[in-house]
Formats: structure tokens, sequence, C-alpha cells
């Protein structure tokens, strides 16, 4: 019989920001019991994912050792860490573990999606201990930017690992539990810490990370100086900051409204679950529109840019009976995640053409950020002293930084990416296997695989273009009327000025004319030719290859 | 008769940061003489104009007027002032005045086009003349990131405009004219200033601009601490900063290769025109494979993470013979623009998987900007006192805060965007037409309107996918064969875990069995009806609501 061993392995999330998944097991070679920690999604562009609802990891490794899997557990309800499990946990089936808000939020997806709420169970904090097959696991409180945060220890025979989950060290985060560094001196005193898995986003930001705190004075000044409506947009799931926002909004004579679906529901989440008391009262938006600007304050979803978020509604006109007008101010209390950059510029200036004034935060005063900067994460490291450290939760060059700090100062450390599995068990990390992984669509209702193709011709016709051409062809292969063709996205015009279309409709039937009749009876040559003619007479007309669709309709087969 | 009045209207970049043209016009109501400041492009980008080349103004107002234009002149070479020139020069075939430096990247881009090279004439600058129609236009050297930016002194009976250009106030810009401030203050105390036409792009920056001199000893610094091979990459057009990275390299005993056309185009050009001496000796790729890496510079083009360009491809591996390793060091001595982030990111993380130690300008050590920030925005309109202040180069956002600037010095102004005619032939300037304006794009080799709709298809197809339905209606209107469907940007299966494809025929074929006559010969009707069909099975299948292309072939029409 093969000896134990304790593996680890990202199936998303380490390699990118986004789409959490990390598999540990232990057991003998390939027969290891395994607990999944978070299953997240990620969001999709247009440059790559056009037309796509979500991205989740390819979790066919998974599924193909689902009945070894013990449990899923759920660390925090942010969307990169919980948003797959509803998602996936038909295909499991198995127990998951959270503490009480997330517990909250994933019940309200496994509603949606008719799961059993009872499916997820509700974990108090260490020392309770969740015993899941050859694990023994605990939620270690820690403070980020959503309730109920989580680390977890993961004790097996094979030693203590702990998982950090997103983190920030702050001492008065306002909703939830503050950073204790003594409860995570007792981990590490407790049973030494043989690795730790740790949050990597903020490693290339140099200076201490700020409490959630610091930002109720500046705040409450802005809001108090404004004379128009005010609408501020945060993360929803930022309970702290609604709180802030809202208190800040109380401080100024100003009645609150909560626009946007995703906000209500973490409000009402948050209280359900106790995390969250004392909010102010707020108003619907039908009861808004009766209250005067200058007494009225919103807060709204869309920080992000999201088209379909209350903020782009704002900025495109009314909505839900509620305009911006000259003299509002409006509040971007959050930072635009990379990427996100033009829809939230292209709301700045939308705003700028109605005459509200914009405030951002550019002056560091509006926002503080959720996750551990470098040097909380070297106080982590040395408060556990784990003896292994493996960066998570970060693109490549977040991984690759996390490491050499771990390095620097003496700990063991492997830059692992999805699909790296990495054998614990002895006294240094080791790569044991490649496991092929990558991302499945959830496209409208059904998943596509990134590699499927679909995706990639949604991409080419939207760079190339689209042609269509029809043939019919009678029993002796012989055409039957002239050539079909249908062109989009493309200019109806080609150089000499006359219409593409006809100038390619054209080019085939003069094709067709010449073309031998062994050509005329196989499919495959005939679609070949017709493609080629296409894309050269395109090419000449518009200067570009468009993708081509040949039907050729045979009525001798009918 | 009518009086002559003074008109101002930008075509582009009055309201974006990019695709500069502006029109400026006196003589009596629609009878103006007119003269074009730049003419230049903007760059697509996948989630508004996939596919697309380049992006130009909507020049249509100009070509209604053509035989009213006198001159284009060209503040500087680069593409978002100039590029634009060489495409559109046909239609106007008007005399083009620019500065040395500018003049050569200008002819090299109507050799390119088959225009004349002589229809551009080279232009010293003040107190040097160019006479066009009822205005005199000087040309005024300003510091920018490119060399012999200019400033326009443009006179008329109407009064003296100043137009800025994009410039910075730099006492030591390496290569080109400092900021001189006695220049400016002559400019005001020969004549007043009636407006300024000022670049807004860093209105939000609230520090004083610093010299592109202050790059020199960091960038030095930096060189010669590494030991692997140092690629760098920056704007190809800011020939002082190529220059100042190949002197760090010179000085770190590194030979110099200059990868990517645009960049030792650049070189070249600022060589011939006389604004470049002394840049030091450069070799070929292939001669730089033989170069060991520690004594290897290379300056590469793709600072903005553009696909095609150099960076974009080390990344991805071998170019030119040449490849990144372990060891290495990638720098990104530039700012990365807003809406680039997801292009610049991935190479980041690419080199970052091969090993290559990545500095970029989060510290502010080796970059600076080429657009003057607030306060230097002050300091020009106190030296040059104009009545009036009109914003330019910018996005509403920063026109806005730009005027708001220039009413708190007590200055009059309006945001004026594309398409708005101001005349400024009174004490204030005043609104007195709304022009039609747009963007037109180069696609291929042709121009397609942005709202010709072609593009709007091509985003649909690569967000709903593609669905082609081909019937064969014989004389009588009746079927021949069945329907066939081909999709394209779909997935192949259904929830069903049937052929999509195959579901749409079946339900296609079940629609025409029950179609009455008179549907069936009705081409409209027959293709809506289909449409509905196909429409509403792809929701039930996979939910999504397909763009669908019907073809109706009638025999008895042949």
């Amino acid at each position: 019989m093969k000896a134990n061993r304790l593996i680890y392995l990202p199936l998303g999330g380490a390699g990118e920001i986004g789409m959490n998944a990390y598999v540990y097991g232990y057991g003998p070679e390939d027969k290891e019991r395994l607990i999944v920690v978070d299953l997240g999604v990620t969001f999709p562009d247009m440059d790559t994912t056009p037309g796509v609802d979500l991205i989740m990891p390819d979790i066919s490794w998974l599924e193909a050792r689902k009945d070894r899997i013990e449990a899923i557990f759920i660390t925090h309800a942010h969307e990169d860490h919980i948003g797959a499990v509803a998602h996936f946990w038909g295909r499991f089936k198995c127990p998951v573990y959270a503490r009480r808000f997330t517990a909250t939020i994933g019940r309200l997806k496994f509603d949606e999606h008719g799961h059993p709420k009872d499916a997820i169970t509700v974990v108090e904090p260490r020392p309770a201990v969740v015993k899941a097959g050859p694990f023994d696991v605990q939620f270690v409180p820690v403070s980020h930017s959503i309730p109920e945060s989580s680390a977890l220890v993961i004790d097996s025979a094979a030693g203590r690992i702990v998982h950090s989950g997103d983190f920030k060290l702050d001492l008065q985060p306002l909703v939830g539990e503050p950073w204790d560094p003594e409860a995570f001196a007792a981990i590490a005193a407790e049973r030494p810490v043989k690795a730790l898995m740790c949050d990597s986003t903020n490693v290339f930001s140099r200076h201490p990370g700020r409490s959630e705190s610091t930002l109720r004075a500046p705040l409450r000044d802005l809001i108090k100086a404004q004379r128009g409506m005010v609408v501020a947009t945060t993360f929803a799931s930022n309970v702290a900051r609604l709180k802030t926002l809202a208190e800040a909004a109380q401080d100024a004579d100003r009645t609150i409204c909560l626009l946007g679906r995703a906000m209500r529901r973490m409000v009402t989440a948050a209280e359900q679950s106790g995390v969250l008391s004392g909010f102010p009262r707020t108003v619907s938006p039908e009861e808004a529109q009766d209250v005067p600007r200058g007494n009225l304050m919103l807060i709204v979803t869309g920080s992000q840019g999201e088209r379909r978020a209350a903020s782009a509604q704002l900025s495109r006109g009314k909505y839900l009976g509620l305009e911006m007008k000259e003299g509002d101010t409006f509040l971007f209390s959050s930072k635009t995640i990379p990427g996100n950059e033009r829809g939230v510029i292209s709301i700045m200036n939308a705003f700028s053409e109605m005459g509200v004034n914009i405030v951002d935060d550019n002056d560091g005063l509006y926002h503080v950020s959720g996750h551990a900067n470098r040097p909380d994460l070297e106080t982590v490291h040395k408060v556990l002293n784990p003896a292994i450290v493996i960066p998570m939760h970060g693109e490549h060059r977040h991984l690759r930084e996390h490491a050499r700090i771990a390095l620097e100062a003496g700990r063991m450390t492997e830059v692992t990416t999805n699909g790296m599995m990495l054998d614990l068990t002895g006294d240094a990390p080791e790569v044991v296997e490649y496991i092929e992984t990558g991302r499945s669509y959830l496209d409208g209702s059904v998943m596509v695989g990134a590699r499927d193709g679909v995706i990639r011709n949604r991409i080419r016709m939207a760079l190339n273009g689209h042609v269509l051409a029809t043939l019919i062809l009678d029993e002796a292969d012989e055409p039957l009327g002239d050539a079909w063709v249908e062109i989009s996205g493309l200019s109806e015009k080609g150089r000499t000025g006359a219409p593409l279309a006809e100038t390619l409709e054209a080019e085939l039937n003069a094709l067709l004319e010449k073309t031998g009749r062994k050509v005329m009876a196989d499919d495959d040559k005939l679609d070949e030719a017709v493609r080629r003619v296409i894309r050269q007479v395109a090419m000449e007309e518009i200067g570009k290859k468009p993708e081509v669709t040949v039907v050729v309709s045979r009525l001798s087969e009918g």
C-alpha cells in the first residue's frame, strides 16, 4: 500500500484574480480524500469572451473524482469565491460549509437553482471544528471588504495548513471582526504551521493598508458639503462601506435610497445573519422621488461601470423615476478594477455632460482596499511563521513577487498556478503533477468550454465580418439559378462603389461556370473553391478576409 | 452684406482624447474662409469597434465646403494629430503646413498614399508667418513628448487666437525646444490674446509636471544594476526618451537594438530633420543575437500592449531571433493609457512566467507625461492672459474641469464639444450652430460610417452568435426538401443534449408544414416567421437570442 500524502491543487485563482477554486487532498496517491475551498466565478469581457454570462473553472478533474470529495468550504461571499457553488453543486451533492452571512448568501443562490438550502451548513468560527474525512477544518475570522470573511485552518495527519482566504489587517473594520494578531499567534503556537496559502492581490502595494474606519470622517465631510442630490457607488457586498455611507447621509439630514437589487439583497442578508444592525432607514425609489434633492442620498450598484447596473442606468437618463441633474454629486467610493476603465470613464463623461460633479478616489480619501498590502503580508508571515508560503489569489506576477518575499525571509515557496499539484507531505513542497485545467463559460443557459471554438468563432465574426453563400445544384450537379450572397458586419460597398454582395455573386457565378464536374460533385472541394473566391474578392474589394459560411443544397438528395 | 465673423468648430478631439480636428473660419456667415488645425486618428477597441483598423473624424461638413479651405496646419506628428491627413488629403488637395520633423513624418505617409510629398510645406517657427486667406498663422515651439510640437498663433481681423497644441512646461526636454515663458509673454504683449484653445489632458493632475531630464539618473541607475538582457518600451515617437534610454544603455556598456518599425522610422526621421544627433550606434536584430545578454539592450515598440508590436511578440516567445529569458528585465518607460490595461497586464504576466523582472512606472521614476498639469495650465493662462479659454484635447470631464479653472480665474469660457460652432467675433464666445459630427472607420481598405450599422452587426454577432437558415421553395411555394440550419458562435448542443442545429431544423420543418400559402408566398412574412421560431427555440435550448439570417430560394424565380 502506498503511503498517505497531502496534496494541494488550485483549479482557479492561482494565476488570475477571480474564479477561486482550491483543492486539498489527503490519503494514498490517487485515492486522496478531497476538500474544495471556494468555487467562484470570474467575469467576461468583450476582448476575449464576448456574449458570455459568467466564467467558471473547468472542474472535470473534480467531477471524475466526485466520490472522493468530502466537502466544499466557502471562505466568504464574494462572487469570485462563492459564485460557482450553486452552478456546480448538483454534480457533487456534497456538504457545503460556511459561516452564517456567507451561508445566507449561498442559500439564496441554492434556492434560485432549486437546490436544498440545508445543503449549506452554518459553521461557527474556531475553536469549532468541521470534520471532513481526513481533515479537521476551522474557520478563523479575518477582516476583508465583506462581513465574516474567514481564513481556514486545515489540519491533517501531515500537518497544519492555513488557507488565508481574502483578508486585510484592519483593527477597526466597522462591520465584522477586526484583525486579531493574538488569535493568529495562537494558531501557530498550538501546532506549527506547515504551509500558508496566502492572498497575493496587493503584494505590489508598498504601504501598510488603511482601515475602513479612516473613511468615516472624509465621507461625512464630503457629503455634508454637497447641496444637490448625492449618489454614491461601491461594491454591494461591502456592507461596512454601505453603513458608513448611510450614516454620513444621516448626519447630513439626507434620506437614503438603495438602488440596485444586489445592494438591497446584501443589506437584508447582513441584517438577517446578524452582522449588521442599526442601518439607517431607507426609502424606495418611488418614495425617493418626493424627497427634495438636497435631502436625498442614493447608494447604487455599478462601481465598475457595468452596463446594466444602477450607475450606468443613471448615466443614460431616468432610472426608476430618478434622474441626475446639474449640481448633483456622484461619488465613486471604489477603485476601478483593471480592465473596467472604459466603462467607468464613459459613465463619468456622461455625468459630466449633465453637469454632475464627479468625485473619485484619486486622493485615496473615499476608498480603502480589502486586501493585505506587502507589509501586512509580511506581518502575517511572521505571526504564523509557516515553513512554506504558497501564494494564491493573484496573477502570475503577483504570485511571483509574493514568492520572492517569502524566499527572502527564508521560507520555502513555490509559484503554483492552476493545475499544478503540490505534494506537501515532505519537508519541501514538490510539484508532482500537471492537471489540465481551464475555464468553462456559462453562455445563456448552457456551459461552453473555453476550447470548444464557439467563442473563438464569435470573436472572428466580430473582427472579420461574415459572408454567407448559398448555391443550389440539380441532380446533374449543375447550378440551379445564381449563387446568393448575404453579408453581415461588412461594408455594403466595395472600393469600386459596387455593392459587395453583388460583386461576390458575380464572381461566384463566374466560378461555377468554369468549375469542372468533379469539383461540383464534391461538397468539400466546392466549399473550398467558393470560400477561396469569396475571401480573395473581399480582400480586393474591402481589404478584409471575412468568415465564410457556404451552404450547398443538392436537390438530387431530396 | 453680412458682417465678417470668426468661428471655431471642433470636429474631433473635443470630448475625447484622440482624433483631433479643429476648424477656424473667418468671413461672412457661411462664406468663411477656413483653416483646419490637425487631422488625427483614434484607435479602435473590441468593445465598440471590433475589427476596425483606424477611427477618423467624420469630415462631411468640411468636404461640403472644400472650396473654402485655405490650408491644413499640423501642430505635431502624433497619430492623433497627423494620422488622418494622408487619408483625407485627396479630398481637399489644399496646402499642408508643418514644421520640419512633422513634415518628414507626414511626407512618409503621403508617399505611402501616393500623394505628392511637396504638398506639405515646411514652416519655420515664429516670427515666420504663413498667410492662409484671412489668417496669419505662426508656429510657436512648445515642449511635448515628440520633437517640434507647436502651438499656433492664429491672427485675423477679429483678433489673436492661440491654439496650444499638445504641450508641457519642460525647461529641459533633452530633445527639442524648452518651454519659453518669455516667448509666450511676447505673444500676448504684441497683441492681446482674445482666445486660448488649450490642451486639457492632465487637468486632473494637481502637481506641476516633471521634466524629461529628471528621468536620466533613475534610468541610468536602473539599467546599470541589471545583469541579464534589458528591454525597454516607450512610445516610438518619444525621441527624447529613446535617446535617454540609449545613452543609459551606452553608459552600462550595452549594445542597443531598436525593435519595431515605428521605432526605427522615428529615429531616422528625427536624424534626417535635424532634431536628433548623437544617437548611439544601434545594431540589427540579427547582429543583436551575437551580443551577450548582459551587454544588450533592446528598445521596443508596444508600450500599450498592442498585439502585433514587439513587446507583445516577445511575450509570446522568440521574435526576430530574440527571446526573453529568466533574469532579464523588461521596463515599461510609459504609462498605460486607460482602456489598454488588459493588454499590458497580459504581457506582464507572460513575462512573469518566463522569469523576467518587470519594472513599471508605479513609482513615477521612469516616465513623465507630455502634457501640462493643472498648475502648468494655470501658468499658461496667466502668461498669455486670454479673455477667453476654450478647453480642447480632453474628454468631457476634462473640458469641464478646465473650464471651471478658467472661470474661477475670471476668464470667459465655454465647454465646446465636437460639432459645436462658436462665434468668437464679439466680446463673449457664442454657440451659433450644432454641426452633425461623428466618426468614420477605416475597415480594411474601405471607410465605414459609425452609424452605418456595419460594426453594430459585428458586435451583435459577437454577443449573440449567428444562425443561418436556408429554405428552398418550388413554383407552388412548397418546401423543396428540408430547412437547413448552420450555427456560428453558439453552443453545438442545447440543454436537452441534442444538436442545436438539428433541433432548429426540426422546428422549422414543423413550422413550414403548418404555414399557410399566403405566408409561404410572402418573403417578408416567411422571413419573420422563421426568425421568430429560431429565436424562440434557441432561447429554450440555450438561453440566448441569436442573430438570424434567413435565405429563401424560390426556384420559380430562376
